[in-house]
């Protein structure tokens, strides 16, 4: 299939929409990224990569960071995590403390972000040097050395962060965060703050399109079998509460971020990324759900 | 890949936990079922049939006819059906009635009972004689002119289901039931009260795992697009509060019934079902899980 | 204290805001009625009687027959039904059903329609002759044999009464209906359409005011706890999502309902009723909370 | 009236009950307090003053202190407080967040926790000395120098107040929070700690009773309209989920504490303290809700 002719057709049919939807505006550094970008990167299990527009320019992956973050966990704590997290859709808002109410404190599953503070928690246990070795993590699948926090976000996320603070809070009433708040708090604000661009995205997803293997170096990132349980994780609960619609139109696991960017995964055979800073009402990537529906339509390629 | 010996074994190993579990224990018809009824059926693309155990003993399908109810749906009336009802997972128990009320009286999606029973008050709108309608679908996808209601079961779920005429009364006053509610309960009713055997249930759901048409007949039920979207529907929304534990652990689109059967499916392969009657605590069959786990593990084939 | 002079004043100061809030809307009966009506009666224990406008005009007095219905049901069955009904207020809108499935179908308080249905299917155990008995005591404690249903409205409410309907099933599931449903709302949607005028309201809640014994002819109606007790439910439940607002700016226990009455009682010493059709965000008379307002500032008459 | 009689009647009969309940314990200093203490303070608007039991020993106030904390905000502010907090029931757990999510960050009222932390971010506006002041108010309408905060406890509950701190940053994130959050909660937790004895309360609670004025040295507190007010308050809101149980059984305006303490007022005659370390299900102490249900039986006195 020519996948480069795919996503240039993409690129086109999408341009004249783009403008619409609302840019995260709940910090400076996110609501002033330029509207108009659109960048699309692709590339399959066999290491060929595709790109078109801004699909090199670095973007705050904001949510996309909590599927790295499971999967260290996975790696180093197993199944046990599940104790702490659950992996049910949320079916409500993505920051809701009603259902933590209900559930006693633990969190639906790790990509709101209930738990993905509960699993940089869990992180903590076992890690020294926690920023450093999320980024070294990161900089190794990607296999590029300049990835890195920005600064300027983490601070502003911190900020601004008060419906997470008292989500930590409200877990650690029911004894469900372990560490100091503030520690755990400042490590998840800074993985949301990792920038990368589409083309990063699609190299350091491609263990999950690889069955935990990185096809490229051969790198064992996890096994088989926490590879399709993430997948399976990302198509139930990867997209705020919009997880059933994108199932239903474009049948990917994927993970978004209110970055704009998207990461999508077809198992042994690629991932496809695609980053548009204006997002919709349930907070993804206009742009980029279209794309990524467009991508499956036109390829006929989902996982259903 | 033997199937059959992989199902004998997965028989074999299941056996010693039958009588774990509870039956659904509202109505006497039910609750009265043997409970160490199991079964298994499995069914290619190709026509291929395996089975063992009870696999031809008739069950209640219970909500497993909302697939069937849904598919006549989009059949008739396309997309269009998507402003009556979501495709978005509940996060919560499957009858509850809260979400209907944030949501105004649009259920979550066409697999809780709440959706079932919009899908219900719309096929009315078109359909003369729906009762006989519906089972002339059936008997025709399932090739089985023998498929029939079960009055007793009926009568049974009309008597006992006050929580599903209360949602329907609640949904009728946000307008989101527009025939007489009785005729659509009626109509609901007798779909949960089908009786099908694990083997009617695999032939009659080969279509969604050949793309909307029938391998073996060669009749197109629906469009490649609508097989792939009820599939991805059945991964997001088919297990009640267990959707995610399911895809997690399984890995396929399935739809569970409280008469303790449970289908698969595996997009261009096979259909697999199985049948229990005692239930975990989330509604679905304690056995049938736990044999559909042991499948994806014991052949490695999944969607992820 | 000249009481007429009071209510002169009152009416007068009212009359620039005749016009202001929405009529109930759900039934023509209630929609149709002049917007501008308005009417004020006050009794004392004496006998004393005063009123002003359109105190004798006959209205739908709805939610107020929840207190006829607790008052009958506390004389014939005592503090016992407590265990089919709370007396905590519900803290939030009058008609919702996410309460009664926190609290598995034991409504809140006699007051809102759940608690009202429940206490119309206590009262169907013992009355043979249910809307006849109900009326009986009626005219007894008005002193008006004239008192009588409006049968327009009370099958208007049935037909548009879906969430009442689904209310009632909901708790029938949960056990806390034990009368054919049908029967228990025809008996309740009956209650709320009986008409009175302010005159009446005043003549019939006297017992009240007066601890139980109706001032004018010494009829016992119910004990002097009990009739105290009925006052601290009107004051801590009886208008709907307005209770706090209505005891911090009147003060008086009190009732009103979607027709634009209110009763509130001033123990030992007198009844005050108004109507206006208008309501409020809340669903009370627009004009009367703003009447009953003035009335225990310009008096400083309140129980606090 | 015999109120030391009366009261010496209640301590006897209630004796037999201590011990029914459980003490507050999520700080050691409350869960540590001898359980059968019990004490009763009663003073009339003339100054009589009645005890008997333990009620001169201190005890910490907790929630008590949000009656003092809002007499102080109506003093300074006025209604234009009613912006930032409602005056309607909770109608469900004291410290749900589930409410204030509904309600966008404005709690129903100012007896509850998220409410009284709003009182307290309203007092730091112009406080310049926040803790000094409050102390000083308490210790001018007790006529006690003596009165303190009980540092131990602060700090205990600072260190275990995680559910306060998550109400605190989420309602900054509605805006509802102006000052730093950390002053803010240190005000409200020492507030909590305030040790005072049942003839204390009484004393500090008596311009309640007499319409802002305190009777003995004639200070105005409050304007009459603000202390009926107040009182209607406590009435509507001042028991956590059982308001309407106390309305019902005991008939006045009263608050309580997790310390064991409860306040009632019967205005323009005296207010009633109680203290009992032993809980109900509810939070309010056991015997000290029998000990004023008790009271208003054998006296008959109730605002109803």
């Amino acid at each position: 299939m020519d996948y480069q002719k795919i996503i240039n057709k993409i690129h086109q049919s999408i341009n004249p929409f783009l403008g619409i939807g609302k840019p995260a505006n709940y910090i400076a550094p996110l609501s002033n990224v330029d509207p108009k970008k659109f960048g699309i990167s692709l590339m399959t299990c066999k290491g060929e990569v595709f790109k078109i527009g801004d699909s090199e320019e670095k973007f705050s992956i904001q949510s996309i960071s909590k599927v790295f973050a499971l999967t260290i966990a996975l790696r180093k704590y197993g199944s046990k995590i599940w104790t702490r997290v659950g992996r049910e859709p949320s079916g409500s808002s993505f920051n809701s403390l009603i259902q933590l109410e209900y559930e006693n404190g633990i969190p639906r599953n790790p990509f709101i972000n209930a738990g993905a503070i509960v699993i940089s928690d869990i992180l903590l246990d076992s890690m020294k040097k926690p920023k450093q070795e999320f980024l070294d993590f990161l900089r190794n699948i990607c296999d590029n050395p300049n990835i890195d926090y920005n600064y300027e976000i983490a601070q502003a996320e911190k900020e601004t962060g008060f419906r997470n603070i008292a989500m930590a809070n409200f877990m650690k009433s029911y004894n469900n965060i372990h560490n100091d708040i503030d520690e755990v708090l400042d490590f998840y604000f800074h993985q949301c703050s990792i920038m990368m661009s589409c083309k990063d995205l699609c190299r350091a997803f491609l263990y999950l399109s690889n069955y935990g293997i990185d096809p490229i170096n051969k790198n064992i990132i996890i096994t088989k079998r926490q590879a399709k349980k993430i997948n399976s994780l990302m198509l139930t609960c990867g997209l705020y509460n919009e997880v059933g619609n994108f199932a239903y139109r474009v049948g990917l696991p994927g993970k978004s971020g209110v970055g704009g960017g998207i990461i999508a995964v077809l198992p042994n055979e690629l991932v496809i990324s695609v980053w548009s800073p204006l997002l919709n009402a349930n907070g993804n990537s206009f742009a980029g759900i279209k794309a990524l529906d467009l991508f499956t339509t036109m390829t006929g390629k989902s996982i259903f």
